[in-house]
């Protein structure tokens, strides 16, 4: 419609999650309009981080060092590890304020369908690490899926077998949220896992 | 929270309309965790376009080329001339379908609060193109704002001084609108411009 330059940009923002035909046009123009200097910057920053970013040599995270920052905190607790599947989720972690161990990312989760076996979520790399450190328990933390809880149960299991003190973060209502608002699954889930007061 | 390649992604891509800082995180670890290749690409798109993209000689619009694809094409119908505020309205006329002459572009409204006078918006140029072109028709399609108002009537004159044919686009109720769900501005303005039957 516009020129070569505007329709290759335009569909080249259709890798942003999220964002359809109509959205890449209305960014686009709005960036050609009134932010040349932010696209400028934009494209910068995406090709040094698409060059430069790598994974955590220890924990598997997103980073351009050897070892992520929170790795390479020592007041982290070291004998807490935690087992996400995505930097996002090391992010909420972090977010919520209360957690002061460290982290494991699997960067996926088990998925036969999908062809990602236990090489793919980098379960030698955990195997690896539970020898190598004083780690005293291993918290899951994967998602309430179907695979998310079959990723749990393996590792659980490799856990065990290294001597390892292996917990599951608790899944149930949010606080705050209403019941009748709340998914059938995860209000099955609640009541099978109700506690003794 | 990850490294600094990483946190400086996810500033810059705030520079994208709509992106708070969560959403910035999101995309950020969605290319970086499954698209470096649409992330490279985007890139290179936004350099090259930031660049290269400037405007039409003629119209205005945004494009890399001396002549835009609208004003290049000799089909379309040079009597009427189509004034909008953005390369965005233009996009949004193509896309009705119905209209075959060109357009000028804006690329803003007259607003004395914000320092844009007729200059910025290319009046100069516009009545050069009156002067230049055998142009009938000179049909306003700035927003029914009261900038894009102003602005508007301001062309206006200049284009009965030129003695060209000027008309406004119809503003109302939308086709298919209903009237408990419109604004009252709008019906109050379907009110005052009723036709005969
Ligand atoms: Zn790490
Ligand atoms: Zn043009």
């Amino acid at each position: 419609m516009f020129s070569p330059l505007i329709d290759e940009l335009i569909q080249s923002l259709r890798c942003l999650p999220g964002v359809g035909p109509k959205s890449a046009q209305r960014i686009a123009l709005h960036l050609l309009e009134h932010d040349r200097e932010g696209a400028a910057t934009l494209a910068q920053s995406l090709e040094r981080a698409a060059a430069g970013v790598s994974r955590c040599d220890r924990c598997r995270t997103l980073t351009e060092q050897a070892l992520c920052g929170i790795c390479a905190n020592h007041r982290r607790d070291g004998r807490l590890l935690c087992v996400v599947e995505t930097p996002a989720d090391v992010l909420a972690i972090e977010q919520a304020g209360s957690y002061q161990g460290k982290y494991f990312v699997l960067l996926g989760r088990l998925s036969p369908i999908d062809g990602v076996g236990p090489a793919d979520i980098g379960v030698d790399q955990l195997v690896q690490l539970l020898a190598d450190e004083s780690i005293e328990e291993l918290i899951l933390a994967t998602n309430p899926t179907v695979e998310g809880e079959a990723t749990a149960h393996y590792i659980a299991e490799l856990a065990k077998a290294a001597a390892v003190t292996v917990t599951r973060i608790a899944h149930g209502v949010p606080l705050g949220g209403e019941l009748e608002y709340i998914d059938g699954g995860t209000l099955a889930h609640a009541f099978s896992s109700r506690q003794a007061l």
